[in-house]
């Protein structure tokens, strides 16, 4: 019985796709309230970030870099959010497969930045892109990311 | 005398630099400015455009991609924006170059998008970075960086 | 009266997309058909071809190489038809844009291949993917990339 | 005479190359008939999955993404065959050296993607060029990529 519903739960996004050929996207509007959120949750905390916003086939929907942030988190924001995407998986999943013997295996998957920070963004279990945050310790940027999901 | 004010002009930035090793830059509560009020000119226009914001170095301060643009506008925002902050000048200046004889050598310059919807932002006679627009015609998407440039 | 027609038709695919937030995509079997049609073009005209469909991010879902083609036309189908994703528009309109005074300037488009043979795939008004041919000469191309996109 | 063995296999291949100048190549109907099988079989254990197969150059032959699969999984799958064809091995062989001490350097290797689902593709001993599988998990994938090539 468990397992019939983890079936149904497993292909009911590819069903839903394939239903209608539809398949919901991301608004402007929703990556500004979702950076919003992120944004007034590292100011309460006091960290200063680059919130980064991508659409399902990973292309920049939103991207603010508070100010004194290192350059390099630039990357690290979009490369988060586009493995999130790319992968469907919050970017942690990588950095826990990580440990252990044999987990540098993942440094080898192509477009995959395997460090915390990175969120997929599903609607109706459809994946419809995904938010990346850099900035603070890993922990940090992974506590941000979830504050902006939020508030979608 | 006019060569003599030609170039206390063109070395009175450079002075500004060296007599305190400071610069100014742009914060994102100006980038976010400058972006608010390309976005308010292209809804009045019914234009849907990317607006980007770079610093002094090229990278970004903010995107901000409105629904339904071409995804092709993305890079092309960015690098227009890039080509401002890498020759401190319009793009519009290069895309004029490339008419006329031998005009097409400026395609063989690095990192330069020569169409119009880029400028430059200076504070003081210094270089603070760029505003690159996108998404509807190149002449549109010039007015639109300028209406941009002026709430700076 | 014309002019509104106009207006009409340019904002028909926001005003869907806007409407319910879903949008339509392309399958591997509407991709497969597509690249069958096209396949069976340059086989009666006794070209051998590259077939390449991109999905509306501008990611591969079909791509076939003909015995015998030039590998450099791999990455040519690819790039004409991630342009005409990118870009919402067939590549031969860039490659009319390139003659005359001036035209140089397409050449600093980001990810543009000017060259006939790639061609956008829109559903109710909406992108959602291209084709893109080489293999043969552009005007052959766009031929078969036409008899593609007429299988859809 | 164990060694000479060896060694009249170690350069057997060789040997077959160099006699007349002449090495096999994989066709478009080979790639196909390889790609089919590799699908009958994912649908049959229900798997969606990114199917590439590459010639002895690593240039693409044939693509082909099932609906709703990860856009990851495209990359994912090309580095895969490009390593087996670079390598004429495995990906798990890779992936294997990469545990116990010192396995992490397999990581700095250039074209290597160290997980399951990459296979070369021989005939008469000279390589012809790869398969590539990703969409489930790397054991999954590397029973695709089997089944795939079996039907060689």
């Amino acid at each position: 019985m468990k397992k019939l519903l983890f079936l149904i739960l497993l292909f009911a996004p590819f069903c839903i796709q394939a239903q209608n050929n539809m398949q919901p996207y991301l608004s402007l509007e929703d990556a500004t309230r979702i950076s919003d959120a992120a944004e007034v949750k590292s100011k309460a905390e006091g960290w200063n970030m680059v919130i980064v916003v991508l659409d399902a086939g990973g292309h920049i929907i939103s991207l603010r870099k508070m100010d004194g942030v290192q350059i390099g988190s630039i990357d690290v924001a979009l490369g988060k959010a586009k493995t999130s995407v790319y992968f469907k998986r919050p970017t942690k999943v990588f950095e826990d497969m990580m440990k252990g013997e044999g987990g540098a295996r993942i440094a080898t998957l192509p477009n995959a930045v395997a460090i915390e920070g990175g969120l997929p963004i599903f609607k109706d279990g459809i994946i419809v892109g995904a938010i990346g945050i850099s900035g603070a310790s890993s922990a940090q940027d992974g506590v941000v990311a979830a504050a902006g999901l939020e508030a979608y």
